[in-house]
């Protein structure tokens, strides 16, 4: 069992080593396709505290991420919400109640107008992905 | 003015930013001399959650870190407590209250143990460093 941890040290947590993440891939011609991503990278060994991250905000899942060109890097963990549901219903929500207080809170902010948009399907439109363009590359 | 943090929030934040660090110095034959400190780095833009977590914590100074072999790298800012005073009588009782969740707690608990043989003068003999040593290299 992963026992829940108090929101405010997800917070603290997550302002020194999360990341929102707003890609947007090219695709074969078409319309570039727009993902959010949000994540924890930690070493492996440090994977229960991930759990529990991923047990108190209610989704997310943990992978191993290895370095096979850096074979004398540790292993990694990496916790992930890729998915628009989860993001939308829970990360989202989560990080609303509880805000982030150091500069991570911008990159949140360009990551929850971006995720509006994609509620407003605006990243279906060409113009709609260029408005989430110059969000993204706001400084 | 520097408002206060939650302060589970700066339990977040020091797992996986903080550092507790036991250095034992050479002194020149002499023997050697056993320092403690608490620190966290961060870019230099977000020197304001520092100066907060120092206003919470009630102690440590904040300064300016260059990198002058790397022009590139942005500059930093770190807060530090190296002050024994400090250490012991708050930067120890704060993470006994609030304990930290990841593996930085057994850094934590290295860092208290010395703590403890410092404030018995045990650091001020050989077989007191040589049991530092020990407790410094536990993985």
């Amino acid at each position: 069992m992963n026992s829940m941890l108090n929101p405010n040290y997800i917070v603290g947590f997550v302002d020194g080593e999360g990341c929102f993440s707003i890609t947007i891939n090219k695709n074969n011609g078409r319309l570039p396709e727009v993902r959010l991503l949000f994540a924890i990278e930690l070493e492996a060994s440090d994977e229960e505290i991930l759990n529990r991250i991923a047990a108190t905000i209610g989704c997310g899942r943990i992978y191993k991420v290895l370095y096979r060109k850096h074979p004398n890097w540790k292993p990694h963990s990496k916790l992930k919400v890729s998915n628009f549901k989860d993001i939308s219903e829970k990360v989202i929500p989560f990080f609303t109640k509880y805000p982030l207080e150091a500069k991570k809170r911008f990159q949140f902010e360009k990551f929850c107008k971006v995720a509006d948009m994609m509620k407003a399907k605006r990243h279906l439109s060409a113009d709609g992905i260029e408005e989430i363009l110059r969000i993204r590359n706001l400084a």
